[in-house]
């Protein structure tokens, strides 16, 4: 078998553990340098194929890749943009199969989500379709949490711990001060239509703090909402409120589309903890304070759980594994073998069950009045945000994130628009 | 000479290291205990001590007490609540006084910013005035950086750590979503008056990141700052933009005061990180994210500087050593001897110099242009933000903060009314 050369590309939402899986691949086909000459990373994600905008990762230092494994966002350049069907866009997998052809690409490997799990799916079927012989391997990243089949998604671990943390730092400091001042504590989470991170907040009820969870799973109901927190108001003197960007109410409209409008009538993208804060302030009369974590949360590499880290880069070195196997249009996965001890392996999935499907929280998994957790829950989550994996510092006190020198490849080919 | 009670009280808002400080000067009682026979500690601040709530910190164990070193919050509970002159609420100082008295307490420990050095000043001065002898020593915390003479404050460093780390990790999630998604990210820091939290954001410019402050000391210029934002996506192709809660119009008004209203025509409480990311939008039509940490940045004892910590510790310890050397109406202070390599030392300010002073930002800590910080201020800042104190985490992957039993002390005397 002649060597090949690899592509791999990450897309969507980065994550702080995305460079972790890149990393496993890296490292992964270094190790098989007699079947995998070199990786090529797009910049940019699939528009640095398009574009012939390839990073040359032979130009990067074992240390450098290394590094890769605590260094969050994604290394290469990430992007949004999903591939239409070969019948609707022939024009991009003819520029596809040009560019790997150029590039002697026989592996492709596409670190992403539902989105990308469909881009990849499509790019499988290049072999087929259009007698271009290319392995396609889905590595799985999602904050989300929401591919099927696998376990988990890698990135979703880290958020879970820091939005677990978080919530119950914040809370200990509402506690604190809910004598005199603030009682209550909103923060707001990612997750537009899966309540997976939300989730995560519940689990400060085992450190005995009143919390209350909006999902976008469970319709929003304001009356039952302002019960629940008074009574924990009432109970505890405080309440901590984790509200999900994609809670809802029953037309679907989401909670922080609140018909808010600035001094000169444009419609004012809040944000829905400013919003539920003001509800709670309005209805009870209680101080308070808000958050929204944002990037933040996605981005914390600093408090990466090393479950989440281990996976993730175990998912790329399978993919790279997978791919010298012969195999096409699968996905690894993490599937779990037990939860207390916590023991998990490495599976597969087919890209034609993956692409697609959005894997939403169970419902078994939400409390009975919608806004909490249950024990089910805290079982499933508990594994996933086990130890620590602390990137190092420098003697400044900064961690000692590393950005690539990412040398583009030589250009063989005519520019492409996209 | 006599054992005499202690009292101790955490005021204003709560910090990651606050606790650190009551654990120094709870530890360095004990090992004193032929002078101090016990610590009561407010519960709710003063306002325990006015309400005669107090806490028997003799309950807790050694372990438990060790243990404050790495919680964040205020263990007792703190509190938003000005002492008056003596000449304007005699009854509140008579009340003092009286529980004092009945629980035998001859050293007041009070942990706060500038309003406590105030309060904790005029009850040095009871023993004066009022014939009382109690020895009053303030232990400085404020994440606002803004108490005069130390050369900073416990808590601060801890928030500069985790808003640098923060920024710089949400910048590197803008970077690598340039290309076809995100340009603009936003994060709002605390800090009313003073810009200090702000300048920490700045460190991410050391490690490549096109970054953007509004301080508080700084009046806004919207086409400045639009300028400035839009010059650096040009050269960088994104920018992050870090903006104080207390950056204001010439005018001062805050610009989280957009006259934004509801749907029902009420005052929005909104955020100045929406405000700037929309007002970046509107002039150059960059998508943006925005984060608002809030809490979580002062509660974050996750990332804990060890600076911060050591210091946190050593005052409450230095305040307990003063007071049993017979000082009066002084805070221990931090003295800078040297930045690079990190070396200080205890000092002690008289509390007739601290009381009601507030430290800006010296304006050779900001760039001539208004949106950056110097190297003055970064030599100032990195000392404050090196070494990492980690909390222990459970086998679950949370942190093992600890919640203290606050066994109620039993009271002598009639209740009063605050």
């Amino acid at each position: 078998m002649t060597a090949k050369n690899a592509f791999y590309a990450q897309s969507g939402g980065v994550t702080a553990v995305i460079n972790a899986s890149a990393c496993g691949v890296i490292e992964t086909a270094r190790k098989h340098s007699d079947k995998i000459a070199n990786v090529y990373a797009g910049r940019n994600g699939i528009i640095g194929a398009l574009t012939e905008d390839l990073i040359d990762t032979s130009q990067e230092s074992a240390d450098a890749i290394a590094a890769l494994k605590y260094t969050p966002s994604g290394a290469f350049g990430s992007c949004r943009y999903k591939l239409k069907s070969l019948e609707e866009n022939q024009r991009e997998y003819e520029r596809l199969i040009e560019v790997f052809k150029a590039h002697d690409i026989g592996y492709f490997f596409y670190n992403g989500g539902g989105d990308s799990a469909d881009t990849c799916y499509k790019v499988s079927q290049l072999s087929e379709k259009m007698g271009f012989p290319v392995q396609a391997i889905h590595v799985p990243k999602t904050v989300d949490n929401d591919l099927p089949i696998t376990d988990n998604c890698p990135g979703f671990g880290s958020v879970a711990k820091y939005i677990a943390v978080s919530t119950l730092e914040a809370s200990f400091d509402v506690r604190s001060m809910a004598k005199t001042s603030t009682k209550v504590f909103v923060i707001e989470v990612m997750g537009r239509h899966a309540g997976w991170i939300a989730a995560a907040g519940g689990l400060v009820e085992d450190q005995g703090i009143p919390v209350v969870i909006l999902f976008p799973e469970v319709e929003f109901d304001k009356d039952a909402f302002i019960a629940n927190c008074k009574e924990k108001v009432e109970k505890f003197g405080y309440v901590t409120v984790v509200v999900s960007e994609g809670a809802h109410w029953p037309d679907g409209k989401f909670l922080a589309e609140q018909g808010t409008r600035d001094a000169f009538g444009h419609a004012q993208l809040g944000g829905a903890a400013p919003v539920v804060a003001n509800m709670i302030k309005d209805a009870l009369g209680l101080k308070f304070h808000w958050a929204v974590a944002d990037y933040l949360q996605r981005a914390a590499r600093h408090l990466a759980s090393q479950s989440d880290v281990d996976q993730a880069y175990a998912l790329g070195e399978a993919a790279v594994e997978m791919a010298l196997e012969g195999h096409n249009s699968i996905m690894p996965t993490v599937v779990r073998k037990s939860s207390s001890p916590y023991q998990w392996e490495i599976g597969k999935a087919p890209l034609s069950e993956v692409a697609n499907v959005e894997k939403m929280m169970p419902m078994e998994f939400i409390s009975s009045d919608g806004f909490g957790i249950t024990d089910a829950c805290k079982e499933y989550l508990y594994p996933l945000i086990q130890g620590e994996a602390y990137p190092p510092y420098d003697e400044n006190g900064m961690p000692k994130y590393v950005t690539l020198k990412n040398v583009p490849a030589a250009r063989k080919l005519d520019a492409f628009e996209v």
